[in-house]
């Protein structure tokens, strides 16, 4: 029983708790979520960290006249247990219930589907604008991070917020993007924050002033030191926001709730647009996740006394790591960079062994990817690991700075295909989409650990532009007992022979087409396995040539079939005298959340859906030529 | 004859110069660039405006060992004359001839393809960090425009300069990107600006204060004043570059030789990363350019003596506008949106007529999507106009923030398809592969300026994101002779019925198709001609109905054949009986710089080539059957 949060249902009764109480509020709610996350796993230490800040911000507007655009929708969590979906947080994350991030198909309190980073001031501009268009006074607010200020578009949207705007930028400071914050930036806010925050003294410039021998002296004589850089010592803490034209406000201390409803007040009538900035600790208030707050970012169940969890299970990710540590150390040319991401890309060790050749440059796919094209043009070898998601957020530094030059750059693609709780923001089903239409680029996918050495080790060797690309969470090392079949450029891989039908997958979905293949037999099919391990360059003679034996072909994969293997096929299939064809992938759709598994079975890519399906093909083709 | 100009071929030659004749050698090089542009056409302003900086920097630098990297490379002809291909200006632009960007294919002392704006930071950060880990001191040096700083590539390079990297970071300050500089930058910019030269005076900082009435009074008195904002008049110049730990120097005199040789050689010996702010003037030296340097930003063939051009043919971008202002007339709700190209998208006489609901991003297709997204949200109806090649800088956004969100907004995609001279960085080839795997997106393509209309009134009342597709240059209002058969969504349009053939066009290729069918009479083949109008969703069954009658099926498509319409056909060319088919589009490589029509000739999209194909292949099939 939680005295004050049992009675909030919506914006309206939070607004009628006492200012007085909202701080027993806020710790009812870091309880509930640690008592929810723990049970079904989620995105943690963000939404401890703003437990105070969004209390104060549906206490102080009026949402949803006033819109609240949570940046990574990841930290709206209190945002959703504030706004009448408190009670549906036993079925967060899974298959048809409550999203991890803002869903406007949820509720009307939720804006946009925010699920990569440093959207939120520009949609926040463009909803400002419409109602400086309308005339309509409402506020908008872009609750945004250090980390994701770091990302180029943010950037973009804060050179064109008009001074006429209503808008409200909530900077969170938290010193962390999931990784903790890099740059420039990140060194300009830890200078602002080595000053005294604005709650406990609103005279911050004086005091300094006060502590430097100059005080007293004529302007004239500060004069020289100025060239030496002494005058930034005088810098009004925001000033790079000002030079963007907004209003500085802060850092304020964002856990103080009453003091941060006083400044969210403030904002309200300063000249617009304004900057608030808000210090806030990752994982506040929970004892492990203070203390290890990116292992706690986004997390399974765990002990919510210990704050323990299963032990890790092998990865693509965790083995991308180690080949690269083995390689590296004979390789003194291969580079490693990450968008904010060395732990999710399983780059953690390499960072620790190469700390020189090692590059997180924040969420800035985009920089990262050009910035990988100048490594290159000077005999490096970068690998650029990056989730399949984010990796679209680069398509045209793709194009244009590696692909267009022919520069090698590795493309170590994480997270491809369907991803899980995420959902539609996470899902790396556009990859194989993007990336095939893009002239000089390969592109494969290991279908187990053993293959993912021999494709890094193709890699490279290369000389070009090569993407490899692997799914989330568990794999095996090893999914046959033969010995490995060498990978060769271009070449597809015959797993087992058949010839009654022609069975085509690549990655992850090799395994499923050689337990369909199993399946199969039952049905008296003898079923060719290949695995295609090349998308681009495709096996075409390998694969015609088991087509032209089976005339039953059937391709397998995790991404959408749009622009994915299946078009590939699809191409080579005209004019060819076939008697049956299935093409298993995703709809052109976007995919919400869900186990990987229940996805797989709702769009019948499980082995059993694809198995009858294949029978059933060939039936009816039988009957058919009857 | 030109006394300095005809003595260099190479960057040894110009450093013989004599320092008091590089003033002399700048004048040579304005007359060579005038006289050259004025025949071939090309990029005119911005390369009259780095003359002096051009030759300052291969005068002061060692290139190709210190790498000089031109952002948006159009601005690199000056630099082209220094490192011997004078001489290939006369073929500037033309199939086989000289580009009009840099290319490495063509000289040492060209680092990179630059066509796509914001790159060179990032680029430049790339290879200073590669020297770094050599041990290489050679400089890295980028040149970027203040309107390519509007571009958050070029911010998340600038927060990722490492504090060693021997890395000078030249700001090309013209106060415009191709149209004037936007956003709080710009401002920023002008602020800098309106104080004196570093060059006229070392003690600025010193000579304002002496201006304003604070002088010799105690500190404690000015505090009051600093929160009034009169403390930004003492800021140093280069606040914003310094918070990012660059040194800032600067603003100087780009047209000054003689002094910005010293500048560049001061820029050697400062502590790392530098960033030297030069002012330059577009078109300078050039009257006619002077006055007007949008026009003559990229120019065709004009009088060398009056600048006149002739005069410009109707357009689709033209066309846009015209019908953008008609209909914003009636509907307030419809709002114009550019990334810094009000002219070359058509949309000057909106800004004029509807300043308020017209917005230039400046150079940020990101923003201008998502901001895009919020208007769409509060119920505008935004039109995103874009050159193809830089809609793919926006990738992500109109995934995530427009596709996934089933957001009205429409995207004007202009030079769509081959454009012409300026070549592989410029062609909109990947449009139709990248969109057409987006979930929720229509994609369309008019045939004329009548189907045109009728399109963007189609796109105006859409519910959802639509993409309408067109070329550059010249247009026709209407290439057939019946009255329109008004556009209807996802339905093709039959052009010429016929029982032969099946020939499938959309866009500009429709007058492709409409010829070959005549082409095909003299053959005694009968073709039906089909406007697909709709790439997605696409009419399959016009199509087939079409296919079953002729059995021989023909597309034509002005984009890549991969990701194109010809994968949407192979789809449905699956298991289907038909006895001859072919796909006329470009194939998997980047297409080099030409005239259009001699573009489509070499990859056999001209009319007669088509044509003849098609009459082969349906004579193959009829010898097959036999």
């Amino acid at each position: 029983m939680s005295k004050f949060l049992d009675n909030i249902n919506s914006p309206n009764d939070l607004k009628n708790v006492n200012i007085d109480d909202l701080p027993e509020l806020c710790t009812e709610i870091r309880e509930f979520l640690v008592d929810k996350v723990s049970k079904t796993g989620g995105h943690l230490s963000s939404n401890l960290g703003v437990v105070e800040l969004s209390v104060a911000l549906q206490y102080i507007f009026d949402s949803p006249k006033d819109k609240i655009i949570y940046d990574v929708g990841h930290q709206s969590y209190v945002n959703k247990i504030l706004t009448g979906r408190k009670n549906d947080f036993d079925t967060l994350r899974q298959l048809d219930g409550l999203s991890g991030f803002p869903k406007p198909y949820e509720s009307e309190h939720d804006q946009f589907i925010t699920g990569h980073s440093s959207t939120s001031i520009s949609s926040a501009i463009g909803i400002a604008t419409a109602n400086l268009l309308k005339g309509d006074p409402s506020y908008t607010i872009a609750v945004i991070g250090d980390g994701a200020l770091t990302g180029g578009l943010a950037f973009e949207a804060l050179n064109n917020a008009n001074k006429n705007l209503n808008l409200i930028v909530v900077l969170n400071d938290n010193q962390m993007s999931i990784a903790p914050s890099v740059g420039a930036l990140s060194s300009y806010f830890n200078k602002i924050r080595s000053g005294r925050l604005y709650a406990s003294s609103k005279k911050e410039v004086k005091s300094i002033i006060t502590k430097i021998p100059l005080i007293g002296k004529p302007i004239n004589s500060l004069l020289g030191k100025i060239k030496k850089g002494l005058f930034y010592l005088f810098l009004p803490k925001g000033v790079l926001f000002e030079q963007f034209g907004f209003n500085y406000l802060g850092p304020v201390d964002g856990h103080d709730i009453k003091f941060l409803t006083q400044m969210l007040e403030r904002a309200k009538t300063m000249n617009k647009p304004v900057l608030l900035h808000v210090m806030t600790q990752k994982g506040r208030g929970y004892k492990p996740a203070e203390t290890n707050p990116n292992k706690f970012h986004g997390i399974g169940p765990f002990n919510k006394e210990t704050g323990e969890t299963s032990p890790s299970k092998p990865s693509y990710s965790k083995k991308l790591g180690e080949i690269l540590v083995k390689r590296a150390e004979t390789n003194n040319k291969i580079v490693a960079i990450t968008a904010a991401m060395p732990d999710g890309t399983g780059l953690c060790d390499f960072k620790k062994q190469f700390a020189d050749r090692f590059f997180d440059v924040g969420i800035a796919e985009g920089h990262a990817v050009t910035f990988a094209s100048g490594l290159a043009k000077q005999g490096y070898v970068p690998v650029f690991a990056c989730y399949s998601t984010f990796l679209q957020r680069a398509y045209d530094e793709i194009v244009h700075d590696v692909a267009l030059q022919n520069l090698h750059v590795i493309f170590a693609i994480d997270r491809a295909g369907i991803v899980g709780q995420d959902g539609e923001t996470h899902q790396g089903l556009l990859d194989i989409s993007f990336l095939s239409s893009i002239p000089n680029l390969t592109i494969l996918a290991p279908k187990d650990g053993e293959e993912f050495e021999s494709m890094m080790d193709i890699a490279l060797k290369h000389n070009g532009p090569i993407a490899i690309r692997y799914p989330r969470g568990f794999y095996s090392y090893k999914i046959t007992k033969s010995p490995i079949n060498v990978v060769k450029v271009g070449k597809a891989e015959i797993i087992k022979p058949g010839k009654d039908a022609t069975i085509i997958a690549y990655g992850k979905m090799v395994k499923t087409a050689i337990d369909v293949g199993y399946l199969l037999k039952k049905h008296h099919i003898d079923a060719e396995v290949i695995n295609a391990r090349f998308i681009k360059p495709f096996d075409e003679a390998t694969i015609l040539k088991s087509i032209n034996k089976t005339k039953n072909v059937f391709t397998i994969e995790d991404a959408y079939l749009n622009g994915g293997l299946a078009s590939r096929m699809q191409k080579l299939l005209v004019r060819k005298k076939i008697n049956s064809s299935y093409f298993f992938g995703y709809p052109d759709e976007f995919i919400k959340q869900g186990d990987t598994s229940e996805i797989e079975k709702k769009y019948k890519l499980d082995k059993f859906s694809v198995a009858n399906q294949i029978v059933k093909c060939i039936k009816n083709a039988k009957k058919n030529r009857k």
